[in-house]
């Protein structure tokens, strides 16, 4: 019950960053509430940011199933999770029921490198400029630890989402290869 | 002194690979003795490749300066070395003398993906197929952990060396991307 108790005494798990951090998007988007469109209110909603490793990685494998990612074996991504340096999830939290709609990870040598895998927004929640403030966060952090090269491999069609939160393509002629086994 | 005894019995460190593994280069090049040109046998040369990270972090910073690469504060090398998945350095050994004459490391999530890092063969041993030799095996090393994407940056001047390696520069124009402080 981490996950509960942090969110409603906003208790960080450590001395440098609390482990629920509530989001917040430039522009003022209206995030954290929303009505039912017939003039009662829906019950409330709230996104947060999370650290926390230790939930079931049957929800990181819906999120990505709603994006069309290819299924991972289960074992597999939960050793990929505990093996990153950093994981940020991002959650909505309705009353007593939260759901997954957010993923990050980075893998690092916890000193020079860091590369950032897996960023995925729910498709119902794109749109509001949730992904680039999961990146931001996740930046925040790789920074906040001290990262000073902080690398991802960008799909074609992202390419320009990253550049606009700061990432560079090929700088100085770097390339981003990839290993195959018969590409000889 | 686990360098030297595994060197001389051959003991593998666990029961998949074994810790030091004798260099071999493609092409037959002859590695592992050499003539001082005056008739007379200089000291035996062997070179072998170690998974140990035990090893003084000057050393690594010695031939990183070698070939021109920037100083690193050696905490943070060190640092870097613990924390990376796999690190597979190259050893001159010459009677009871041993120089560190290349390097290589990856960041991984231990499932899926790694990440390869300062990869590095000192000059005067540079030309010999010595950088190939360490690629393929780091590249069998992470094959043997069932990482299935090996990813690397790579300088301009590089690209070719590992083109040849199968390596593939931006394959479905997956672009390699760095996030600068100021860049926005």
């Amino acid at each position: 019950m981490v996950f509960f108790k942090n969110i409603f005494n906003g208790a960080p798990s450590n001395g440098t960053s609390p482990t629920l951090v509530p989001v917040k998007v430039s522009g003022g988007l209206r995030l954290n509430s929303s009505t039912n469109g017939k003039g009662r209110s829906a019950p409330k909603s709230q996104l947060f940011f999370s650290r926390e490793r230790d939930f079931d990685p049957y929800e990181l494998e819906k999120l990505c199933r709603a994006v069309g990612w290819s299924r991972r074996p289960l074992r597999k991504v939960k050793k990929a999770i505990e093996h990153s340096f950093l994981v940020i999830t991002m959650w909505e939290q309705r009353e007593n029921y939260r759901s997954l709609i957010g993923f990050s990870r980075a893998t690092s040598d916890h000193a020079f490198n860091a590369t950032i895998w897996d960023v995925v927004i729910h498709p119902e929640f794109q749109g509001r400029g949730l992904g680039k403030a999961l990146m931001q966060q996740l930046v925040k952090e790789l920074r906040r630890a001290d990262i000073s090269n902080i690398t991802l491999f960008a799909d074609a069609h992202v390419v320009d989402f990253y550049r606009e939160l700061g990432f560079k393509p090929d700088p100085e002629g770097i390339k981003g290869m990839f290993w195959y086994p018969h590409s000889r």
